[in-house]
């Protein structure tokens, strides 16, 4: 058999989803010298794209609760990043049902931005495709991701694929939400998303959660079927549990593009102090939601207060019969 | 194919090394009551082996430095718990090395032990094949631990397996002591173990470190290829990076005789005081060692000094050419 470990593919790109998904985290409260000091250390560490934050509709989000990455409006971006003249492209996320994507994500040309991610739950998948389309035809390069697909059937999964890929999504991600999958799991899905990708040559990516301390695992074990977008971010930042941590990531990977030392100064500079500040990990209460395929808001809302140190309590609630 | 995370293997079996492993972090001092909590939790939860310490040599150990559970002696083990009339088996680590194994592993008549882990590098193997003996004459289960085995050369792995399976030991185990394996190297070592096992009906375990969060995945893998002896610890309690977590290991089995309450009662009572009292866990120094497949000494000996939070000066200091 060949080594895997020893050589790389160069088709796989990696995504740093610190500031977006972090920004779960803190509600998109980052200072600019947080963003900045992210920006250039994926710029430094050769990551592909950086994941900057949403593009919510500002009718329908209360705006004094967040930061301005729940936004993402162009000012905001090139206040920090210029107009971003490196090879790192920018990604914002696109939810389905929270975003004015026909008025807010503006034509590629007028923008900073190189991607959209589409983010979508299953009976959201018509909305999904319409925005699709639009960031496409704007000129971006889009993804799609269909949201919690450890609570979706196998037949609607099939159904949402088969729309997909009729659709000019350059990528369908792979989102274990739950942080509830398992190897086995991760397999048959990336193999799945790479059987309907291949025909329209859309590529396969993986977005895990570390609920169960499975996120880097699951990330390789995607890498290894096929899957050639990843994400990952600084420290794991991402909401509860977080996600896979690039540190780690960056350590696997053999793609001498990559550098690991910037990851571990940023680490130190920003993550380090942040984490003193907010929480995030695979906690026991993320523990039990991830084995029971439920999203962590229970137990955000459980390590938030004043029986956060309840494990069995907690325990007891969500698998009580009444 | 089938769902093997939907049934399971009646003779896979746990092994909780929290004590003996946790040892390591603090010198194995441990109060009676933390070590009856945990015996209790393993009760209920089913476990199958609990691993309370090292059987160590008086004459060669400094005695003042360390906790009773260094040398276990049987009036320390039963003053906790009694004769052990329950189904839960005991076990102890000798050391290849540091262990007086002819006088201080009594017979098994006149033990509280039900199992002698035998722990060597691949250079004691000759020790270790007389310590299998003497224990399986003793009338002990025995189990043979090569530890360090990412930095053994095939030819040598091979040599001491041939070795191995000419002794009397019941199980030979996968051990990733520095916590560097990645899922394809589990997977190659397990096959092997396993297929050098097979004429003489060993069985293969896994006890795996989580200085890059790969335990439990580790674990995982070295489960779906055939292993049936696992080693997991309360909150992944264990030197440095600590090992698998059991409460995410007893969430992954299928098996209803175990169960994960206990485990939660025991993380809450026991194992949170204890973590505000040492560290342990896959901190960035870990990641280094492990991605370097190094002893973790020194990220241990970096985390305990002032300069626990400069990763940069680690990663340097660890990766110079001089």
């Amino acid at each position: 058999m060949t080594a895997p470990w020893i050589t790389y593919r160069p088709e796989l790109k990696v995504l740093d989803c610190t500031i977006r998904d972090g920004g779960l985290v803190n509600d998109h409260k980052f200072e600019d010298g947080f963003i900045r000091a992210v920006y250039d250390a994926s710029v430094a560490a050769g990551i592909d794209y950086l994941e900057i934050g949403y593009k919510n509709d500002r009718k329908v989000t209360a705006q004094g609760q967040f930061g301005v990455w729940k936004f993402c409006d162009e000012d905001d971006v090139r206040r920090v990043v210029g107009d971003n003249p490196t090879a790192l492209k920018l990604a914002a996320m696109i939810d389905a049902g929270k975003c004015d994507w026909r008025n807010d994500v503006l034509p590629k040309e007028r923008s900073v931005f190189d991607m959209m991610r589409v983010a979508f739950y299953a009976n959201q998948v018509s909305e999904a495709v319409d925005m699709i389309a639009d960031a496409k035809d704007k000129g971006y390069e889009v993804s799609a991701n269909l949201m919690a697909v450890t609570t979706v059937k196998e037949q609607e999964i099939d159904q949402v694929l088969e729309v997909l890929v009729a659709t000019p999504a350059d990528a369908i991600v792979v989102v274990d939400s739950y942080g509830s999958m398992y190897a086995e799991q991760v397999e048959l899905l990336v193999k799945k998303y790479l059987d309907y990708g291949r025909a329209s040559g859309k590529q396969v990516g993986i977005h895990a959660h570390n609920n169960q301390q499975l996120a880097f695992a699951n990330t390789i074990e995607a890498i290894i079927h096929g899957a050639n977008r990843v994400d990952a971010s600084l420290m794991g930042l991402g909401r509860g549990a977080g996600n896979c941590p690039m540190e780690l990531l960056i350590g696997f990977l053999r793609n001498p593009k990559f550098k690991i030392r910037p990851i571990w100064e940023v680490l130190q500079s920003q993550l380090l102090p942040l984490s003193r500040q907010v929480e995030w990990g695979p906690f026991p209460q993320y523990n039990v939601t991830g084995q029971l395929n439920e999203h962590p808001r229970s137990a955000i809302a459980a390590r938030s207060g004043d029986k956060k140190d309840n494990y069995v309590e907690f325990f007891d609630r969500l698998t009580s019969d009444v």
